[in-house]
């Protein structure tokens, strides 16, 4: 019988979870080849504009497979209902039963998002985080911020934003978490102050500019995740020491590689993928003076790994 | 909020509901191009052997889009689990939310499976129907001479199937509805005696040979939903005087038809699509001579009608 858990309940098992390791591990089964995922599932709607993606896949051999349903739908907030939807549903790798829907409303998927950006900066972070800068003052820049706790001490942030509302409720939100807040509108003012940068805007046209990025900065770019978002001009991408993608192949098609590979900026022999960033110690930051740039478009991997961990506490904590 | 139905729920409306207009009407929408239906999303697995389907989209424009949820996994008798499993999932078109979840452990797959059928035979069954052929004693072979119904009165029945004991239990089953059956294990005495003849097997090697098919006869071929799957010699459909496929892209991919083509023995110019079929009276059955093959691997589209038509008939019973 296939049970059913909502997100008060999903959210009750997150602390005694640790994502960060769970979504490390899956990018290093994922690079390694042991993973079976298709390409992503869309659907994409026009009057409303909207999108559909469906993420799925398994370990090869486990006992779970998994399919993430997630929409966002942009003038919802009109209508006073979220952007942003989406179920989880675990299945049986020997039966192919349904075991459980985990109506997580899309939060398992900011979860693992900022999950991948403490991964990513785990191995890619300068040694010293002088300070952190934040891209996007929405759920995700807060997010990705709160989990970068876990690998650099740093509580130093400047974020920037697109008005002085939106900056003013994060400075109080984050400060009230224990961080120092600087909001700024102009994104100079991050790359001139940080050396650990994550870029999580939903941007067309990019944020950042190649001369504004100093040697020893680290950039996690996880806000495009479409063919059509960039949030770093891809010159960037040259100048860098080091390209990570989460996932060669999606990354040829969508976010910021996709972007330098049109404008002839990158080839996508320099890119490395993040599983094989985490497992080869050369591809580690190596220097004070590296440029690092990540960018992150979200794999399913990432979706089976904490939906697997989720329902696994479930059922612990049900017995 | 998300509304969960499950099978009891969902077999109480289906009476008050007429599939088979359902489903012509989707055909129709679907080979007009009305429809957003992107490619099946499918996992095979290997060890215990299953695949898993993923079929999506929706009529532009519309309320809802629909997912469908589908997995085979073939030694799951030996477990006392149901081989098939699956479920439906309907969302809002305007703002993405989820609607519904329609536990129909893939009991709608079959209805709407059955529902096709009777839209082939409603164009392409011989005038006057002498016998029906039914490959296959299983759920399917069931359910396609139960929908029938709506389009013939004959109710003399022929089946063939792999073992006395089934067609045994197949013949009680379906005379206790009406039906005179005769069961047999030999193809040959299908196509000698019956002129509407539905094959509802997975079979992988040609059930019908072509010297067999005689003038006058139509055959729906059913079970082929996958490229390995085959029921028909692909000569039979080179015989053929007018060769349908319920969706051109999935066909030439899948099913009887993929296997013609790679034999050679017809060409992609030469098949016509099930609602285009509908639309035009010079392709409907012309003569009591005509031999004509449908050929139905199964479109999103089935889905979508018939878990929306469920859908609006549980919500309209709840108010």
């Amino acid at each position: 019988m296939v049970e059913i858990f909502n997100l008060d309940q999903i959210k009750a098992v997150l602390p005694g979870l640790d994502p960060i390791q769970s979504i490390e591990e899956g990018f290093v089964a994922y690079s390694q080849g042991k993973t079976n995922i298709p390409p992503i599932g869309e659907l994409v709607f026009k009057d409303p504009p909207g999108d559909l993606h469906i993420k799925y896949g398994c370990i090869v051999g486990t006992e779970y497979y998994v399919i993430k349903i997630a929409s966002g739908f942009y003038e919802n907030y009109k209508l006073n209902l979220p952007n942003y939807e989406g179920l989880m549903l675990v299945f049986s790798q020997k039966t192919g039963q349904l075991l459980c829907i985990l109506l997580d409303e899309a939060y398992l998927t900011n979860i693992r998002t900022a999950a991948a950006g403490a991964v990513v900066a785990k191995y890619l972070a300068p040694k010293k985080v002088k300070k952190i800068g934040i891209l996007g003052a929405g759920v995700q820049g807060r997010l990705q911020l709160e989990y970068l706790r876990a690998v650099t001490p740093c509580q130093e942030v400047y974020v920037w934003g697109i008005n002085p509302q939106e900056l003013g409720v994060y400075k109080q939100d984050m400060e009230a978490k224990g961080y120092s807040v600087k909001g700024t509108l102009e994104a100079e003012e991050i790359t001139a102050n940080c050396n650990l940068i994550v870029t999580a805007t939903p941007a067309k046209k990019p944020l950042l500019q190649v001369d504004q990025v100093r040697p020893g900065t680290h950039i996690t770019a996880m806000g495009s995740d479409t063919p059509e978002k960039n949030e770093l001009d891809p010159k960037i991408l040259q100048k860098a020491d080091l390209v990570v993608a989460d996932s060669l192949s999606q990354s040829e098609l969508r976010g910021e590689i996709s972007k330098a590979l049109e404008a002839g900026t990158i080839k996508m022999e320099q890119v490395h993928e993040l599983g094989n960033v985490i497992l080869t110690p050369e591809l580690h930051r190596s220097s004070d003076e590296q440029i690092t740039i990540a960018d992150l478009t979200g794999v399913a991997i990432q979706d089976i790994q904490i939906s697997v961990a989720v329902y696994e506490a479930l059922r612990a904590q049900r017995k």
